[in-house]
């Protein structure tokens, strides 16, 4: 059998996928600001100037990591009401944060503020894609005829509370937590 | 003029207070987990063995550094009102974190949590101290026929979202928004 000539998207998807690993690894295992892209590299088997060439700064690779990671394991809901999307969006939430993987970009987006400016600007775009990804859910709720609360209520009320019981450790993120963080916001 | 002898506890108090400002400082410029018991003892221009000798890990000198810094700098509020010493402790706690001191103590806490099982226990031991301060006031309010919330009502309703805004760069903390945080949470 004859080896098909690999597409040039299949390896470059393969060495995104184990630079992403790796950096997940290393956040959980060592905690951002103590590993280098060195580290990375010799973990992703990768050379490091391949890392250096397509994301420039270990900021901005770290940052593409916790997008990718929330983007790709908490979609957004859209069940055509508010209250189910958002319980649907805080239950997804409430899950990704409390798996190992979770915890450490969730460090990650924290740390990255630690980094200087390119660390700032990393997070702050994060942030800004994350945030609108929520508009589009509370705009979809406006345009249906529901009241809808502020991104930032939602961050204050919603992912405030979940992400602080996990970084401080204060117990499970129980289903009826949850749904109850979403109650209280809708009926503030 | 003759030196006065000094004091054991004078040194040890200044040995006390140049440690943990070296502390305070690495962790806002590395960040946690990029310095060691060595970069402290240099700055601190203090022997690396007297830290040993005094804390035992880094872990251990670090949930005290949180600790002290929290304690010391945001007492609680004692006003006979339950709606006051929430006010005045929320806008406290406001103003800690929105310093850069602050800012690094909070990654610290949140850092000990990736620093395995010392790590765990230190920060651990932070919370249930301050937990028991904001459990007497709660107490007091009891005490007094005031209906009061739970900690864990304060923790998820006042202090993650100062905490999260800060960590995440999301604006200012405003008097009107602390207050507004304390009146939503009585008012729920």
């Amino acid at each position: 059998m004859v080896d098909k000539p690999k597409r040039p998207g299949g390896r470059s998807a393969r060495v995104r996928a184990a630079v992403h690993q790796a950096v997940t690894e290393l956040a959980a295992e060592r905690g951002y600001g103590a590993f280098t892209i060195g580290d990375v590299a010799a973990r992703a088997q990768v050379a490091d100037t391949s890392i250096y060439r397509r994301w420039g700064s270990l900021e901005a690779l770290s940052a593409d990591v916790a997008l990718d990671w929330l983007t790709t394991s908490s979609p957004m809901p859209d069940t055509g009401s508010l209250r189910d999307d958002l319980r649907a969006y805080a239950a997804g939430v409430a899950r990704d944060v409390s798996g190992p993987s979770g915890l450490a970009v969730l460090r990650l987006v924290i740390a990255l503020a630690a980094a200087g400016e390119p660390g700032l600007a990393a997070r702050d775009r994060f942030i800004a894609e994350r945030g609108g990804q929520l508009q589009q859910l509370l705009d979809r709720a406006t345009a249906r005829g529901e009241p809808a609360p502020s991104t930032l209520d939602i961050v204050d009320h919603v992912l405030a509370p979940l992400y602080v019981r996990v970084l401080f450790g204060l117990g499970p993120l129980t289903p009826e937590y949850v749904d109850d963080l979403v109650e209280r916001l809708l009926t503030a």
